[in-house]
């Protein structure tokens, strides 16, 4: 089942069932009003929503086309963005990038960060900031949205909590970070609002792509009307969202609607390119002794998408533009 | 205006409207159903509300006894919890007893992590953590509660965008710190689900109490039926909230319903005790060379009020016991 969040205006949008294909969809606000209403209610409302999705793939309901530019992201705010940072090797290069080690316990214990929930980027939104100054980055990133989650939820019990699948633009501020890693209490202004997929979508949905707590597909991140990065979400994903719920569980419940990030989506062959511009800028520097790709620039384009065995994308297109204020 | 919200069981609670002497409360959900709601049609809301609380001071709704017991946090989930560190007392005091150096910008850059905001306790319920050994700590702050507050938001303007003022129980796992902090992603597991105050009250409602974006008046925390600490939380209040709103929105909007934390509080006058743990532990070990008074220990209570000139705690008292799972 394809999920999404028709912008009305409202703070919290319209729940929507979109077709297998991504092309049409129809509202679902007479089963729950929101996605956070769904998610709340999940045990009541997940039957219905999946008799509608089936009648609208089947086309006993015609829906409506698509548009995704009137589309927010599924969550137009969430009640918790908490993303880590499973991708070892994004770990370590842009931790050189910093002039920084990375942690004693890279191979061990999750890294991971509570982001700003409260006002997220619809998936098409400009990406307007003060100064190109800030050095713009994005992030394409994979994420999950949990249901309740017990506090001390373990690795191998998590997947029966994980509602919905989506994709994430993190967008960072990189030079805001180390002045403010700096002062030793996390990110704050250096990660500004988020944008997810148009759609999110149920593991179920992903077929053989979702085991083990990762998704087994590229994510291609085109910028700037060109392929940046299309590594393998699955392999590399040291930690996986299982070990992810088990870390972030340990001390305290998450409520649904939670969503929880994998961190840039990177791997060791360099041929795949990279998932943010602070990777590509930290092998430069490695082998020409320089940074030589600017950070964003007002104007530049980002897309990020994972494509299915039929070309087109499951999560639809994270299609964003820098612009000045 | 008093405001808090019933525990019905159900997630987000009931709107209540609490008369000025916090004794009665009536059920303002046919207002709107609950705080979050209300926040976010507060200029539609505001008027009838205080209509309600005035006929419940004035006799001409009668309500009901107000049993503390009974009810949740304000927000019993909220779309950001913000938590600042304002006092540079604390942080001089907690910094030394990690053996940290306090950051180059103490005086000129707010500090601020995000906090969990998906699942917080009510103001009586146990804190319930599987191990002494965590280093389990209160600490006393205040807190405002935001409407909807643009990108760019300036000190001067920040005071217009403050809808209630509270109380926050910001437990804290001291011995997870170092731990986490040394991989310089900030807090997480060593930053469970925080308790508020009974009631969250408009800032008129605190008259010369308010001022400055400065709650001025002792902040009083009871540990094991003892004062443990009554600064006051005005004066030393290095960044007022308007100075932490500024901050916090240098990069992105916040929501209706966000929460923002002062950090806890702090006075140089040692004779005012603390409002934390970990801050009378170094002044221990300045003193006499050795930390004495060890962390919270399953059946210990810990009390935060504020009281008003009549002696009654203004925003209700924050009454929990550490437990055993």
């Amino acid at each position: 089942m394809k999920i999404a969040t028709l912008n009305d205006g409202s703070r919290d949008g319209v729940l929507c069932v979109v077709s297998s294909d991504g092309r049409r969809f129809v509202r679902a606000d007479l089963i729950a009003a929101t996605l956070q209403q769904a998610l709340d209610d999940w045990d009541q409302v997940e039957a219905p929503l999946r008799a509608l999705a089936t009648s609208l793939d089947n086309g006993a309901v015609d829906g409506d086309k698509v548009d995704v530019s009137k589309l927010h992201s599924p969550l137009p705010r969430a009640y918790e963005w908490i993303d880590g940072s499973a991708y070892i090797n994004h770990i370590v290069l842009v931790r050189k990038a910093r002039g920084a080690e990375p942690p004693a316990t890279l191979r061990t214990e999750p890294l991971v960060y509570q982001g700003g929930s409260g006002t997220f980027l619809t998936p098409t939104q400009d990406i307007v900031h003060d100064s190109e100054d800030y050095g713009i980055d994005f992030e394409a990133e994979i994420c999950v949205v949990m249901g309740d989650t017990p506090k001390g939820t373990k690795a191998s019990e998590a997947g029966s909590y994980v509602r919905l699948v989506m994709l994430a633009n993190d967008i960072t501020l990189r030079n805001l970070i180390p002045g403010e890693l700096g002062k030793g209490f996390g990110f704050f202004v250096s990660k500004p609002s988020t944008a997810f997929s148009p759609f999110a979508v149920t593991p179920d949905e992903l077929g053989a792509s979702w085991r083990d707590g990762r998704l087994h597909r590229p994510l291609v991140s085109t910028y700037n009307g060109a392929v940046f990065g299309n590594p393998d979400a699955g392999p590399e994903m040291h930690f996986s969202f299982y070990d992810l719920i088990e870390h972030v569980t340990r001390t305290r419940a998450l409520t649904a609607g939670t969503i929880i990030g994998s961190g840039t989506i990177s791997n060791e062959d360099v041929s795949r390119g990279s998932s943010c511009l602070a990777e590509k800028r930290m092998l430069e520097k490695i082998n020409t002794g320089e940074f030589k790709t600017p950070f964003m620039r007002y104007g530049d384009t980002i897309q990020i998408e994972v494509l299915g065995d039929d070309g087109e994308p499951i999560f639809g297109t994270i299609s964003q533009r820098v612009v000045a204020p």
